[in-house]
């Protein structure tokens, strides 16, 4: 088959996170199966999130708005600020509802191999803005890798510096989690991080 | 988070086949992040398909002209025709480089449950097809599935009643396919359909 618009949406398809050849072909195929429903809508969200969607100026955030709808809501505790790595760390910490600060998004983590320095991660502003906002906490929710443990230990180091609490989320047994099947590291921090019962 | 177009996308990217809601936001953010190079050449792309691409008046197939470049090609033998049950199996055999005649797309499997006939497979159009190309032979090459098997049986019958000479594909044993990996069908299949080595 020659380069036909099929042939280039497939590829295009193909570029997305988790898809292969086959993937895209089968997604190709349902999307010209409905054209009125879901093609032609799809084409048009895409445009208009491509054209509306932006980085909030203040925490990372993706919104229609220059400042996004938590760094604008009133009722959001401006004193507790929440350090993640991705927006999508971001949007499963609002899933759990179990949060009402505000957050910072830094877009990745510190790599001396991959050149990725604290300017990358907006860690400037994030010294700033917990000034400016007379922050109380910041809640360090990295992830629990390598990686991202070590930007945990620099953020906290940076910021206990300007006299900042910092804390970060626990480590232990998840919910619904079966003590066999659990790596050991994750065995022993639980263990060492036990509580009164 | 309120219907916003970024809610929007992410529900429509979770309707593509195979897509769950962690993998829509997934690809959300993924196209939020190439803009320019993904996001915006995607929706374009998307439009375009769904603009120009239709299905071949002949055979099925998709394709940006009325009849698509299977059916127009002069090299192709328009005495073989080979009938497959989606536009998906077509594109397999294409892979395999296999087979030089043309096609034809039923569209999905005859079943009484779901009320598909077999005026809706465009089995009529397929006897008119045969007569007016002056098919010499009928491959079935339709999926090894009950459904599959059960339809190819009508078409067998239906087209001998025309006199014309069907064969279907061979089953037996996948390439690199491990004898104590298959299931029993295949092995009684390939057993009973043996060949001199």
């Amino acid at each position: 088959m020659d380069a036909t618009p099929l042939d280039t949406l497939i590829k295009q398809l193909s570029r997305l996170p988790g898809i292969g050849a086959r993937s895209s072909r089968r997604m190709a195929l349902h999307l010209l199966k409905h054209k009125q429903n879901l093609m032609l809508p799809l084409a048009e969200s895409l445009r208009d999130v491509a054209m509306r969607v932006q980085a909030c100026h203040e925490c990372g955030n993706w919104d229609v708005t220059p400042v996004c709808h938590i760094c604008t809501d009133a009722k959001r505790d401006k004193r507790v600020l929440c350090v993640v790595e991705t927006v999508a760390d971001l949007w499963a910490l609002e899933r759990s509802h179990a949060f009402r600060g505000v957050y910072h998004v830094l877009g990745g983590t510190l790599s001396a191999l991959d050149g990725v320095t604290p300017e990358q991660l907006r860690l400037p502003q994030l010294v700033q803005r917990c000034q400016t906002l007379g922050v109380a906490e910041v809640i360090l929710a990295l992830n629990a890798t390598v990686d991202g443990q070590t930007t945990a230990h620099y953020i906290a180091h940076d910021l206990s510096l300007h006299g900042l609490r910092v804390t970060r989320l626990a480590h232990g047994v998840p919910m619904g989690g079966e003590l066999d099947y659990l790596d050991d590291g994750t065995l022993t921090t639980a263990l060492q991080a036990r509580l009164l019962a």
